[in-house]
């Protein structure tokens, strides 16, 4: 955190306009409003934060444009979007990208069959690479990690510390796998027979397209046969589960602790807030929207948002959540009737 | 998958009736019903699928018994399950089952104190075995997995990478661990002394027994003292939480992400959906089941379809959930009343 | 288990009173209440298990004070909490703390950049220890664990196998963390731009306070910048996330499944129970109950016990529920009212 960085040339990274401030007085850091110091740089990047921001000791705040600040003490520099302008000071103050230091660990395990350049691709401490894996240049596995028979993944990748991915499973470039994450266990399937549970193969894959990111400890099921697969672009946050045969469309976004169930299919765009579920075998519509803790258990169109299990539109969701919450009314207005009727005869 | 197979051997092999379709034609692959071609045989699993069916490209179609296909283009051999019949198109294309290589790699740890038969057991790289464990013929352990002191595990077992069999627990025989699984995790349990949490030791074991699988990022705590008891053919999905001193009948299904509270008991046979809640210390009886999202908060008689928070026979909890979505006609209905009345004085 | 108790050692040591039994009466072993035989000691902590108070075979039970047992046949023994004094019967018999056996496996790995007395510290076998990493001494570290670069550690901390600590991570003393869990995994943050969702860097980290212990499985994410905090004796159960910039206080209950979104903060005393959800940058108050399954969209009262989602006070949740559980009645009732008022008519 050594280089200090001057308001014009913060505001000609971000490519924000001064609204406060001496164009060169410099900032050695950056820290939350409400942490933040005279040398700090910070942001308001949601309306919640606003007492916060009248508040804080920020020597310079990243703000939205178009709104009227009055004479707040800190330096001003306004853009369209201060979460993302934000990230620029973050990089400059954090240096956040290790460098990548090819090389294969001694203590790591890479089978003589596995397809690999140590001179463009790093496996860290304890990690396992088997027999009939090609691992792209760039990569990086993590410690503990395990890679199985005849993965495939790309370039630019990390597999984080202790994940694992399973055999045959194929990953595309700039794929990020948080920690503890399971690629291609199997998928759950058994049929009834003779007071058994008889397990079926689960033969198929788990195939991951360019740019995805997957949370820690979340679960993706190999294919029964076939494919699992997460479309180009897509985010899938910590503790998920994704089931066999699940098709996940391109820049979806699914949050933590949601549930997919066998052979459902996600359009493109779709957002499944936290604690959600998708039951088996339905479709979610492009650009879809199902809200916190939603359970999708019919398909549904796209372009809509979603709330409650089942899943309604959410304004119909609340209307109904709203009579329920004024049914103290409505059976007091049904009293009424009775005493008015009673009252008659 | 290179060997193709011809109607007539496929009838035989799973015990079908060919309703069209040459006996002699042969068949080089398997596919869904909507990616099939020509070459692939494929099945009806489901009716949902019936669309994908009328239009499939498949060159031969497992389907139910007792319909009407009409003149559907492609061959049709009947079964009574087409889903476990499939299962036999699967291996014989797949060879799904990977054959068994005995052996400790060098990368693995095994301890002197150990026991086991490097030629009848497969440890992978990276895993560790530690002091006073006994492992079983034909049991493989995955890479980079753990298995703590005395733990003991029968055979054909397979444990799966990465994951993780604290000291002493106890498995049975063909019991499948899959990845990042945590057996044996201490229970949840504190007791409220001096403005502090106070952790209760957790010396019991989990026990685990024949057939049994466990799915990927799942965890099971060891009893306070005593054991947690997951019986015979019970099969759990992925990222469950089994409490301290759980009790799992035998042949249940637990899908993914529910939990079962501490001391809580369920008979055989029970099923348990995805995302659902039971709570500490009640009983579910034999046969019950749970749909999606079910949370018992109390004792449930075996038997019934339950459905909810708190749990109810599906069917109430289906009438009141009807009553809820008709709340704005019953409001109508109010305000008619009151109308009628404000009309009539 | 080879070291018998006498009842009056056991009265001394739980400062409890012989209701009925011969101070000199050896037991040898302790069970549940339904398992136990007559060398048994056991206890009644929960009125639900009277029923098998009433037939136990135990030899001792540990009982509350100021009830009434009749002519019970067992020994019994009174104190004000029979669980939190049977633990020091289960520490009598299982001598459940394992000796601290200090010493780095040689199949782990310790970078020499890394900070530890191998006289005083535990590295279990293929655990990872990396650059910068500081150990205090006291602590073990788990089979096939892996603690990054510039992690600290305190004393007498117990990581569990196949944990994952991300670099830069603070734990403090005494703190636990249970097989599988990752700490430090990058926040769930993007900036939707260009049609893509663009990942933001995370580059904070999580701070962990003394005394806390984290669940089997469990994610916590590190933060934006800044840090993720979890405070000084918080327990936090298996398969819970928490999510980037996350504060959470001292003593609180995090119960299993739940979720808690980004920046929120839970106050101290708060109890949060299993399958629970909180929004983002939400506040909790001080010793809040949040009852399984609730889901606090908005923040909340300290000193509340909520219910419910989204979360209300239990009483009010209660009601609604149950007008909901009874709108079959007010249906009729208001269908009586349409008759009368037609026959009226």
């Amino acid at each position: 955190m050594a280089i200090s960085l001057s308001i014009s040339e913060l505001a000609d990274r971000i490519d924000g306009t001064i609204i406060r401030g001496e164009a060169g007085s410099l900032f050695s850091g950056m820290a939350a409003l409400d942490t933040a110091g005279p040398e700090d740089i910070s942001f308001l990047g949601n309306e919640k934060y606003v007492p916060q921001f009248l508040s804080t000791k920020a020597g310079a705040v990243i703000v939205p444009t178009g709104h009227d600040f009055g004479n707040h003490p800190s330096a001003l520099i306004a853009v369209a979007n201060p979460s993302l302008a934000f990230a620029a000071v973050v990089r400059h103050f954090a240096k956040s990208v290790k460098p990548f230091l090819p090389g294969v660990h001694p203590s790591a395990f890479v089978d003589p069959g596995a397809s690999l350049d140590p001179t463009k691709v790093r496996v860290h401490p304890g990690a396992i690479v088997m027999a009939g894996a090609v691992i792209g240049d760039g990569t990086e596995i993590g410690p503990n990690a395990s890679i199985q028979e005849e993965v495939r993944i790309g370039k630019d990748c990390h597999i984080g510390a202790n994940a694992s991915i399973r055999e045959r499973c194929l990953l595309g470039d700039r794929v990020t796998i948080q920690p503890g994450a399971v690629i291609g266990s199997d998928g759950y399937g058994y049929e009834f027979s003779g007071g058994q549970h008889v397990k079926i193969d689960q033969v198929g894959i788990v195939e991951i397209h360019d740019d995805v990111e997957i949370g820690a400890n979340t679960t993706i099921d190999r294919a029964r046969f076939g494919k699992t697969l997460i479309g180009e672009g897509t985010k899938i946050d910590n503790l998920c589960q994704i089931a066999h045969n699940v098709i996940i469309g391109r820049h979806c976004l699914i949050v933590s602790q949601s549930g997919l169930a066998g052979s459902c299919r996600i359009g493109d765009y779709v957002t499944i807030a936290a604690q959600s579920g998708v039951a088996g075998h339905v479709f979610i519509g492009e650009k879809a929207i199902l809200s916190g803790r939603c359970g999708a258990t019919t398909s549904l169109d796209g372009g809509i948002i979603y709330a409650g299990k089942p899943a309604l539109p959410i304004r119909e969701e609340n209307k109904l959540q709203a009579h329920v919450r004024r049914l103290p009314k409505l059976i007091a207005r049904v009293k009424a009737l009775e005493d008015a009727l009673k009252g008659e005869t």
